[in-house]
């Protein structure tokens, strides 16, 4: 099991769009076979900054998120609302164990 | 609802110290009232740094845990076994909304 943390920045004035888009393809990714979390939070010291936090069944199942229409909707949707490129950053899950528990 | 990213980062030879210590203080976090997600993840770069991943329901339940016996006990623990000062990012949650579906 492993989860991202993707780190996105976002210019001011596509906030709300960001918001929306993003809202859109979590209700979708929460519904792939493999998916255990799909987080959307925002820095609350910083109201431009937001991180994805995505969680997978296996490597396989993270890799068939990209293949995705709402994955490819929502890439091309923000690809001119970031401030920077995005960041991904893996981490193995140690807790909860059990696939159940998420 | 609020997330709060607790960043750890562990000396060598205790790793295995604190995945038990943390492990059991996930356990009885996820109990409480107003816990919504109490996950440990292990950096996939770096095997001696971890992220906490902690969602409550509000400010309050956020406060309440600190109160608790087993974070007391975890914190106790962990003291000497970290290899700089740990660091919390708060956020805030945009979805899911429903805390249901948490």
């Amino acid at each position: 099991m492993i989860v991202t943390f993707v780190h996105v920045w976002v210019k001011p004035e596509h906030l709300d769009d960001f918001i929306i888009a993003t809202t859109e393809n979590h209700q979708s990714s929460i519904r792939e076979t493999g998916n255990l979390r799909f987080d959307l939070v925002q820095d609350a010291t910083n109201p431009a900054k937001f991180v994805i936090y995505e969680a997978y069944a296996s490597d396989e199942a993270a890799a068939a998120h990209k293949e995705t229409e709402h994955y490819k909707k929502w890439r091309d949707a923000v690809a001119d609302w970031m401030d920077r490129p995005r960041k991904g950053e893996k981490h193995y899950i140690i807790a909860p164990r059990d696939k159940s528990l998420w």
